[in-house]
């Protein structure tokens, strides 16, 4: 941490300070310059916040981090880049991994159909809602219990994995039983008690990134999960809130290449979701593979005019099978495969 | 809903549209422009966003929503305020409820050293968070049940009732023992199951707006209490995200009158963490009485630099006594009292 | 500055750095921590931001700045408010100054009708545009010369002082042949030749935020005027963008306590163009001078409805009077006057 | 325009809109719904705001639009590609146009260097600023008159046309005498007066979005220099404002399908000034290209550490011959050239 003084700050408000960073089991290193005074808290100071309420001191302007706050997360602590098993398909290798499948499992006939078009067209994981989350009371929620035991079909037939959302707690276990990934929703990338539960699971996790949620904030959202002893996290980006409507979310593929140098863990981008609308999924599925995504998370429906949730952003299996084709060549034209 | 047809659709295609409208169980009126056509979708269609998927049709441009989409929220089922009680203390009625306390309950000690000295400046409502949301893993959690029992202490030593958060829907029970107000913290404005779960326990709810949730989605968080049968809900606009970076975010007083015209339920504002620092508490809290505000909620401590959480935005307590008188004045001004 | 270097840094790398900082004449200063090497460059970096090129070094994670960059905007240069005289009228001093009037001038009835019921109400100030931005070329562009003439006819008959805005560097001289205030409109607020223009015209500038401009860097814009000669500036906080699409831009209030903070000038706000809609204006104008702003710029138009530009955020003479006295109320209950 | 009246409007109510319509020279359409009335205006509304007027009406909850407001940049007027001819070099076509340089014209030296090393590398258009937008007045704002010599002397020497930025309406001449397309500044892209004279000129413009420009208001800047007589536009994405730090700005490659779809515009990128950060341009580049991008302008610098402004973000000459012979395999997948 680095505190900055308020100008004219005296002797003994700079000792004051000293003093504190030194109770708190920080060493105080003072550089006085032309103009303000800045004392560097020499100590690991990685995901603790309590220097920050120096800022509370009449004396002090400011407290500046200047460690990344995560640390199991940190590509500090690992060089390599990590991978994450989901049944034979791995996440975070050469291979970029698509996963594919409705917005909410609405019928038997229907995710079955939507999952053995997805594997035809070369998706390896099989994505579907079970338990949704809804802005509105009065939306479709889910088929929940029974959507996972059409999930779990779907599998037998298609030999997929499942990739789900978990909204609770207590039905992590449940979920767990079905799934191969449990999906943590954008709206509960901060429901830290969730992310201690999804630890405790040992399952593989993917881990979206709320609407409004930093990098480094997202990052130690993983660190709940991975200082609970879970080293499965895939991180996926799905858009963030800006000004700008013309897409539902503004998808932030910047946090690509960002990723990739802040942590080891892999990244894979939901284009559907981060635009809202089927027009722009294709580019942007293209984008996210040259930005160096390992993986995609992408809506497709049967009849997207008739789905109960998501239908706007839903492809068809025929549109779906043509962006594989053309996802395959600029896989390759950045040296992996699809 | 209003349909936006693309340029040069054909007859077939809006018969189409027209059909599936009808389908869905609203009546289709269309309007042919001079270079769209759009058709207007007859019927009740808050909250129910079937139609959407509508905009999946390629011959559909866009789906506008003309209707907000809640309603027990809305100020067109309740003409009159809402008032909530707690304990003794109306919130929603002539007189600004102060709710004031610490960030974390930290000892005994601080508790009922803050309680008794906000009581004294006039606050009606102690605040104090015993089950903390950090960031980080590695950050002070809070104190939990043995926080909650502290403050039930400093509740019978002031008579003062009390507010706390809950994070977790089987820690409802257990919190709602202890406390007069649930809060559910903004990165719990979208936790649905909790939000089920407080409506349940009837207990008054109060619910903050998240980061970056949109007046109409944070209503349609309210409209899950409300529809689960607890009338008792308080909003508190707490900042939201912007790019701004001098506050730690930016306090949307717009959300006051925007929320006055469009619901009945009370609003009150937090200018602790909708700023971030101490400095900018009190402009913003005098701001938020005149904007129409009918509470505060502000956080004291009695000595912020050595505060386990939110220490650079906590208000020492002579601070806080000042500014309560200088907010009775506002409040007057406004023909309100405090 | 502080300049972070990545962990594992080279003895001979923290040389490197060093030697740089000192060859751009700064003095290093280097704190060996545990986990990274920070090197403070001691100097007066205020508005210099060459030492951020050392971020392209491979070695360097961080360059960040101590100092803000603003030098004569500073409380740091001045202690005191500065005040800025227009005509017999002070902005910045204990008496909170109201400018109103039309959006655009349309017609010489419509501008001397509203100037006379303005100053009945209290005004001190007449605005009016006669030149306007308008983000769609069809829209109606102001009545331009013609418009000036009718804004100094105005004065003539009221005795009000006039803002009004200038776009173009080279209309600055006709522009202040007939205003009391030259206004730099938000999408100008970084139009660096007007600025400079402005500033040697030597008459007061109203500096509008930009509706994505930080505080620092509107702080650096009103620098531009100031260190061309011009002491004479008041800023105006107008609404910047977020996600939230219920009111037209976010007034932020913040920015008022903010800006007293950091700086000696004047401040206003513009609930009109900050809310867009007349339903919110009253409101928080209120709390705006609660929050402790200086003086408010408020649209009003005799029939909204029919205003060729901004009728939806127009408030109709009689609405604006009655504000006028909720407004007094609330200037008194903060220590000053209307 | 769709107007949304009130709740229980009355027949009186709905005939006065009805009238206003009329009188404004539309044809109102009424449908009564369960629970409003909305009344269409019949019509071509693009570019004309006065109807939004009718919101100041107190029987009016909305008013929508249903076109969008620009008309020449739009693709229902042409439905092919625009190209625009920048000497021998086509922006539009199937080649993919890459424009670099330096970001300030420094020295001969580093001018003429940079110019030939693109060159080689096969960039298409040297860039390069003469004139300089700094948020700091005490930043080096550009060698001028000299800079756009040096730059001449360039394209003698190299062959390469120029790109470079105009910021003045009185200086569109001079630069247009020396560069072959003339570049408006994200600062300048509602600099309206500039954008009429740029217009004038006949030049190629490339128009970069401006930081918190929705995608609408963007066309609508192009549509002044379209209505202007002038037909060469090139639109430039670099980055918009968001609540994320770790890049400078958030690139928005969503705006790359999402104009594809509204305009028959170019479309270019520029990852440079959209992230800040070397280390993140070249991924960004190359989605940039898979997304659909026209082309890209990117920032090279011989020692980035030593620029006199936006060293952070400029690759080395050997990075960006690397980057090419990618971006060229990614072109190819998508089926363009480099």
């Amino acid at each position: 941490m680095i505190i900055v003084l308020k100008a004219h700050s005296t002797d003994a408000e700079v000792a004051h300070v000293e003093r504190r960073i030194q109770s708190m089991g920080y060493r105080p290193h003072t550089i006085r310059g032309e103009l303000r005074t800045v004392i560097g808290a020499v100590g690991d100071d990685r995901g603790k916040e309590r220097l920050r309420a120096l800022e509370s001191l009449e004396c002090v302007e400011a407290v500046t981090p200047i460690l990344q706050p995560f640390k199991l997360a940190s590509r500090e602590v690992r060089k390599g880049n990590s991978q994450v098993a989901v049944g034979d398909v791995v996440v975070g290798g050469p291979t970029i991994v698509v996963m594919a499948g409705p917005c909410s499992v609405e019928s038997r006939l229907q995710v079955l159909d939507v999952a053995a078009r997805v594997k035809a067209a070369g998706a390896r994981v099989l994505r579907g809602g079970a338990f949704q989350p809804r802005t509105s009371p009065y939306a479709f929620q889910g088929l929940e219990t029974e959507g996972l035991k059409l999930l779990a079909e779907a599998k037998r037939e298609t030999g997929l994995p499942i990739i789900t959302e978990v909204m609770e707690p207590e039905r992590v276990d449940l979920v767990a039983e079905h799934a191969d990934v449990l999906q943590i929703g954008a709206r509960n990338v901060q429901n830290f008690s969730l992310l201690r539960r999804v630890a405790e699971s040992g399952k593989p996790v993917l881990l979206k990134r709320g609407m409004s949620t930093t990098i480094q904030e997202w990052l130690l959202s993983a660190e709940y999960v991975l200082s609970g002893g879970n080293p499965n996290v895939i991180l996926c980006e799905r858009g963030i809130r800006t000004f700008e409507t013309s897409t539902r979310f503004t998808l932030d593929l910047n946090a690509v290449p960002v990723l990739k140098k802040l942590t080891h863990l892999p990244v894979v981008v939901d284009p559907s979701h981060g635009t809202g609308h089927w027009e722009y999924v294709e580019s942007m599925a293209l984008a996210a593979v040259a930005a160096g995504a390992d993986g995609l998370l992408i809506e497709v429906h049967p009849k997207p005019e008739e789905a109960l949730s998501d239908g706007p952003q839903s492809l068809k299996p025929e549109r779906f099978a043509a962006l594989m084709t053309r996802l395959r060549k600029v896989a390759r034209a950045v040296d992996r495969d699809l």
